[in-house]
């Protein structure tokens, strides 16, 4: 075992905390209070070949593993929560594209969603269907060379501002098998987009409905096969949960980072507060909390990496572990702020914001529960 | 003992469910979205009473008991949080002002704060003294008949727009001992507001920045004594704490109803999501806890009313557990919403950011703790 | 709403705290270690009354209401919390043949339960229904003027050292409605007692399995009808869960007055353990929630005692959220001890085992969440 | 990084598990009923080289790292809790000696403490320093070439049984740099034991207070060099408290594989209990938390095997996150087996008491976080 960063990953962190200090952190207050998408600011992660960092080599992507892209996702969210974690949705995008695309698809699309030219956008929940991915009603039937879209999306991150959709959509009977996983354009005719939501946070991406009203996707933009794209779209989850945990952790630190700096400077009842054991206590067990969590991930990352048997099991811990204890820190990091943490001159208060949906998306922590009790009771042996 | 609302007490929480109902919840969402301070329905309130709930009936309040008022809060903030706050703290200084001050301080101000036709800030917070207010740096200076202030104070509820401060400065030497309280015009020559706060929530109420810089003041608008001011302002707190601890309990209520029907009406998995036993535990231990939560807050406002020798440990006790246990309820309500609990056309997510500074504001919660484990450590006897 | 204790509670609170002081806590540890049932001890509560509680004054009971039982309950528990919790039992089977037992009953048991000369057994659970009540398997056929009962009991609380039985048994076909209740003589024959049960913590009372073996009742010892004998059994349990409710509430105060007492005393790191703020915010969240369990104890049992249609609720919020608050005060008053905390020359250790099972029996806690659960849920208005 | 055991760790902890099985779990509940200390199967544990695993290879110890010694820890536990910790002490001790003894210590014990013919103890606990240690009062004054020790420690882990001591004694002034390492015989003249303590859990090991009443040890005896105790005793404390979180990891893990049995095997209410999503949720975080502990002790092990400049915080974040986990895993198991978990017929509430006092010794948990919030405060750069 080892638990050290090896040469190439300090190398990789350091670019990603870079970054995130100059090209994020500054500007991550004005983008959540003016829902500013920052595409340029996007597109320069983009050549630094953060918008591909598990696509394959082939097509230009870093070629990375998930063990490596939580580490680069977790420093750059400590410069923003919001814009990194869109990244990872791109990332998510850019590999299911470049790995299961035919070669009409990865001609058009591969070398400009690696460098983040063309933006992404993941198109699975539906208004009466959150975490019940197997039962969507979006439908895509076959027509001569194309397929026929029709149905709806919702809470789509990026949506309205990105350039390719990839979309769960039913070609087949009732029940996950039923479902394929196409690219879509997203300028393609039939498609309108809703408002932009007003949301707690994640403010800096849009997140829209999409609407399909009899678009025609080309064959040759089905992902892989028909039937295949409820597996697609739970690889992809996997990964999701791993990088949308690592966004919790890197928040969480930078809440913890500041929160330190804070007890050391402020003073209250004639002492440095950083002298009261009761906010010591707290900020220690802040730290043993993020370390656990941080670890988790990474864990998870290494079975996903590794292909375990169990790596969806581990993901969903990790993700149902580091969600909820990196928006604990960050609340708490509020706490210790006092009046400062509550108001927007100060971060604090944006990381609780932006890490509160995290508990969310990409499968519920219940869901995590459902996935991770399901596997404990199965009648084969487990690890755990 | 008795547990249950008297007639009386029916009669008002259900006016107050009216008013909530008809004039708070419609509006509730646009104000916070606008940051708009609803000055006329706050007026309206006072019409009924809302302004000067605990204020002596001599004066035209209703001169109800602390635990009338936290039965009323609570149904008001069930309407909006943010207004329902604002209100308990003008009727903190509606109470100051009409039980410590001067006949001429009646004559100017009773009548108008009683019916809210002027409106009241509390001035304590310093920016270097958060929870540490006997360490306050305002000073007043007598000059002739006249008290001459000078500094400044953070945090501010309703500055800018209000009309009446209740400001503690200093006319002594260093300590508790040497703060006195004043009603101050808050146009008064010298009076300048910082720029109104971005806050994560509480956006229907303005919260500025004061400076006094040699404000006149009379010396009749002195309450009480030289040297009363910490007194009078603790005092306040005791019955603030009360009032914030309501309005937790009464959102949180609000957003327990907002789930439980929510659990009856959505779908998933092709089942009712209620059905689910993982969800029906959780919304239990949200209403159980929640149950507790309020009768700490009434067993504390009880102890208040009958100036129990302990009341401040209770009302630190019921502060930091349903402030705590209010936005927990509140944070859980919007788990279940899932992605809806995210969205501003739903009010969960701002009952999460409304009643987050509950836990800061008055004291914060470890500034409870600190009161609560100093009185369990005094070498007198102790029922708790 | 009044929430002090009135003349009498508090006479009865100081005769329940004299007691516990003079013949219970002496022993505790003694009687913990020898498994030894003070019977001595037991009667001479009775002797005061604390065997018949709430039963009728007519059969001689104290005719108090649950509030005043719960007030007596958690002060004797302050001196030995096992041999309280079997009181509490026997209460509950006082009160059962008292007021649903026909004449004859009357005459041959009333007046010795109420003086505790002879002692009760409640005998409900059984070896595959642990909280499936409804389900029980135990039979009871008539037979001429007898009934005759076959089937076994677990868990049995006295069994053994008792003399009367109250046992559940189905007359009817399946379900709830099919179940009546039974006095029984502890020395019928055909009756026969497992060996004592070795446990975690409740050693001064025994605990075995019974086996009913054509157990011969007369049919005068049926309590109420048949048929009647799930409800009976359900409301006793609603009581029961107050009562031990109440015995968590007591050993946790016991707990706390030692964890305080200590801190004021132990020396570390050169100074008084109490002025540490880590432990003194620990000593004030111990105390807050213990007030508030004691508060929400009191609401159940004042809605009992009006047969509030949601009595059942309140008292199953009651027993989840005191037992659970008892067991971590106790808990984190062992910690406070230190080592001390773990050796059995201090009774921490032994609060901690014995409030355990307050978790589980009863209905076990997530039975509570139950009950809860499907009472916010059913379709009619709630007040919670 | 490399989250999977190697070849050999496999091996080892394979042979852990045949050893658990086959001599400890099957006799743990009986040594923990007749507090019987099981000699013989620690000396057999000492044939396969458990009792020496991180002592050097030079004297006949494994010598294996922190990381591999806690993953033979983490299995044995999970045939007996308080046999394993015992052997993690004497692993302690056989390190310290053979680590930093002086050739006639070598000779003396070096091969009898591997083999665990001879058994340690560590002696650093005094009545009035629990946690701190730099103020302890046993004394070591030089005479000739012999220290003379006074004084008496308390909570002697195997105190009576064992036959080496190591004991921390002052041979300076005040505080840490005065205290010095010494080796015992525990038949040393003037040494006399107190009665074995009555304790919670932890029974199949003796503890006991050891005086020291002019007891004369070699000047060869001392460990290192004079002043170095305190050092030596920290240095194994990093170590001990690895080893002690490995106990919890293992003894969660064995009451979670029990639970999720019971869970497959009891039926309630016409079902499985496995298929209630209450209970499933639970299982899945303990679950999620445990592999979270275990993650970090084996991140601490790492780093102290590393010498870390942090292994020290690293080893406190583990021990208090494992412990508090470990208990806490082991308390849910026990309430998921209901009133079958509270009876000493199955080993949930042994694993309870026994896990209990990892939370207070090596020291307590709050030491830890006193530990960990000081470096975070420290002004230098950190890591966490």
């Amino acid at each position: 075992m080892d638990f050290e960063l090896n040469e190439d990953q300090i190398a990789f962190a350091d670019m990603a905390t870079a970054f995130a200090r100059n090209e994020l952190e500054p500007h991550a207050a004005e983008w959540d209070q003016n829902a500013f998408f920052p595409l340029e600011v996007i597109r320069k992660a983009g050549e630094m070949g953060f918008a591909s960092i598990y696509a394959p080599e082939a097509v230009g992507g870093l070629g990375l593993s998930r063990l490596d892209a939580s580490i680069i996702f977790e420093r750059l969210s400590m410069g923003c929560t919001s814009t990194t974690a869109y990244l990872t949705i791109h990332n998510m995008v850019t590999w299911m594209v470049t790995s299961f695309g035919k070669p009409e698809v990865l001609d058009t699309y591969a070398s400009a969603l690696v460098s983040a030219e063309k933006l992404g956008s993941y198109c699975l929940t539906e208004p009466n269907a959150g975490s019940d991915a197997a039962s969507l009603k979006t439908t895509a039937q076959r027509d001569g060379d194309h397929y026929v879209l029709n149905g709806s999306k919702v809470f789509i991150s990026g949506a309205g501002s990105t350039d390719v959709l990839v979309v769960m959509a039913r070609t087949g009977g009732p029940g996950a098998r039923g479902v394929s996983a196409f690219v879509v354009d997203a300028q393609s005719e039939g498609i309108s987009y809703g408002r932009s939501e007003d949301k707690m946070g994640w403010n800096c991406q849009p997140t829209r409905m999409i609407t399909f009203d009899d678009v025609k996707v080309p064959v040759s933009h089905l992902l892989s096969e028909e039937g295949e794209g409820f597996v697609l779209a739970m690889k992809g989850l996997d990964g999701g949960r791993i990088n949308i945990a690592s966004c919790s952790v890197g928040t969480a630190q930078q809440a913890l980072n500041l929160a330190r700096n804070y007890l050391l400077e402020r003073k209250q009842f004639g002492k440095q507060i950083g002298d009261f054991q009761g906010l010591q206590f707290r900020l220690a067990d802040m730290a043993t909390e993020l370390v656990a969590a941080r670890q988790l991930v990474r864990l998870a990352a290494s079975k996903l990496d590794r292909q375990d048997a169990d790596a969806t099991t581990y993901c969903a811990m990790a993700k149902r572990f580091a969600t909820d204890v990196g928006f604990r820190v960050c609340d708490e990091a509020l706490q210790l702020f006092g009046g400062y943490g509550y108001i927007k001159e100060y971060p604090l208060e944006r990381f609780v914001r932006d890490t509160r949906v995290h508990r969310i998306l990409e499968g519920t922590n219940e869901v995590m529960r459902v996935i991770i009790g399901r596997r404990l009771l199965a009648d084969t042996d487990s690890e755990f």
